[in-house]
């Protein structure tokens, strides 16, 4: 992602280090938190950075760029296209709400509503990709998806140096796969999913990557139904710790990041201070974590 | 302010550098923006660090302080306050709304209901103040505040060096107070105000401090009804452009900040951003502009 192209259309976001006093945590005095506020990129969540390396690193035939995402992945496909000047058709399912489509529509995509549920949408996606040749990008598992997520990792070294942990969400595992490529052994990258939606932690439950029930405060955005292939393989090789949290604990600390910190964010973004607000990662003294705040998706109404 | 007390009470906010094009803005190709996010400080906005900066400038007697204001100053006051574990007691109007002293209960603040307008509560907060020898804190017109207020001039140059332009919005004064006088000519400090609340530019056009009528979509934080004598004072030296912004325009900005930045902001923090997007502030080709995003004090709702 040296493209001028890239540079011009991504933000570097802020790198907030902040001492853990202030953020009333009582434990591990003399911590050093580090907040990433990646969801202050472009689209509102770093998903930005993997769909324009997926868009950079390919030439873009007449017929555009096709995804089937209503989500932050679809945003941040819709917005690199735009900034390319390239057709962008997403496709999404009658159950939609009009909210993301309208959305959608104003960063000029063609938004295609076709059957009832996200596996209609997905095969008519497959469908008309084979059709048009139109370039496909995917959530998570494509392998220029999950280094633009990479950047992510380069970024927080450039700006605050090597941390000794670093907490991120999972959904399909783009952005840890590019986070643990990056950082390998030198930080410690720690996994956080929803108990309602738990991809990676069942996945190595079972050996392999397996079919997981969704649903939860977070399942907009971490609601993959299963462990990507290229997240898999890294992870195993790269990160120890894949923990669990509830709804509660994510949707207290998203609360809290407004109130206290007046940063608006989304449930998936709130993953790492539920981790250390209810004790599942205790920071040892003296630690560097860093906490991906990864996206900013959320009606602001309901901060209130 | 190099009191180890003000340092874990004060957060050191991100500066965040944008270039232009990322914020669609068509006029002066090559300017930098520079945004200084200190609605992320303590208690939502700049004014924690005045506070805090009077308070630590005095032995405070066993009555503690006492301040006028339901507003970022009230709040700045109780949080400072308390923690330094003094007592705090702050007095409001029956017109003040129940969220804020809501605010100020959760903050540890003892807060008095007096008369009808604003004028009954800052008459007995004077007349608590004489009867205790409690510390008053004001919103702006006392030194250490100014001087606090400073501290945020330092803390941008510290982090991003010199910028060339400084753009601030205005109320009683006390920011563009303590920010010209850490800049003084270096930087261009430009005075920004709301059309319904022209302290600084009446005074300009009367030739001294007047009263003025104040109202309108920012009046909560910018509505002081006559510019300091403080700021005055170093405005008349250090600043030569002092501008009028449109109701409208500030809130089309505040809207624009939280839709495409994604931060959660109040009115008056929204000024700088309408300067230059109404192109009342027009930035030569290469200029660094540094806008002051000083308050988050905003119920999330309002922007939905
Ligand atoms: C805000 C946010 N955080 C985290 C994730 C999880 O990313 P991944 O699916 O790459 O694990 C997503 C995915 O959409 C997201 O939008
Ligand atoms: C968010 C915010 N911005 C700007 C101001 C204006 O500051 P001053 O009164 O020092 O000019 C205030 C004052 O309360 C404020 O709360």
């Amino acid at each position: 992602m040296c493209d001028d192209r890239a540079a011009r259309f991504l933000r570097e976001t802020p790198l907030w280090k902040l001492q853990a006093p202030t953020l009333g945590l009582k434990a591990a005095e003399g911590i050093e938190l580090w907040l990433k506020l990646e969801h202050l990129q472009v689209s509102g969540s770093f998903k930005a950075r993997g769909m324009m390396n997926r868009l950079l690193a390919h030439d873009i035939p007449a017929s555009g760029v096709v995804v089937a995402s209503g989500g932050n992945a679809g945003i941040a496909t819709a917005a690199a296209a735009r900034a390319l000047g390239v057709r962008c058709e997403v496709f999404l399912p009658g159950v939609s709400p009009e909210a993301k489509r309208a959305r959608l529509r104003a960063l000029g995509a063609e938004v295609v509503v076709v059957g009832e549920q996200y596996a209609d949408a997905l095969a008519a996606c497959l469908a008309r990709q084979r059709e048009t040749g139109a370039l496909l990008t995917h959530a998570y598992d494509q392998s220029e998806v999950v280094a633009g997520a990479g950047t992510l990792g380069r970024e927080i070294e450039q700006q605050g140096g090597l941390p000794d942990s670093v907490l991120v969400s999972v959904g399909g595992g783009g952005l840890i796969g590019g986070l643990a490529a990056w950082f390998e052994q030198r930080s410690r990258v720690v996994a956080l999913e929803p108990e309602r939606a738990p991809t990676l932690f069942r996945a190595r439950q079972a050996g392999e990557p397996v079919d997981v029930e969704v649903g939860g405060v977070a399942a907009d955005s971490l609601g993959a139904r299963r462990i990507g292939a290229i997240a898999w393989e890294i992870t195993q090789r790269q990160v120890r710790d894949a923990l669990l949290l509830s709804d509660e604990a994510i949707r207290a600390a998203q609360l809290w990041l407004w109130k206290e910190l007046k940063l608006a964010v989304e449930p998936a973004a709130a993953l790492p201070l539920a981790a250390l607000q209810t004790g599942a990662y205790v920071p040892r003294a003296g630690e560097k974590v860093c906490l991906v705040i990864c996206g900013a998706n959320v009606d602001p109404a309901s901060l209130a």
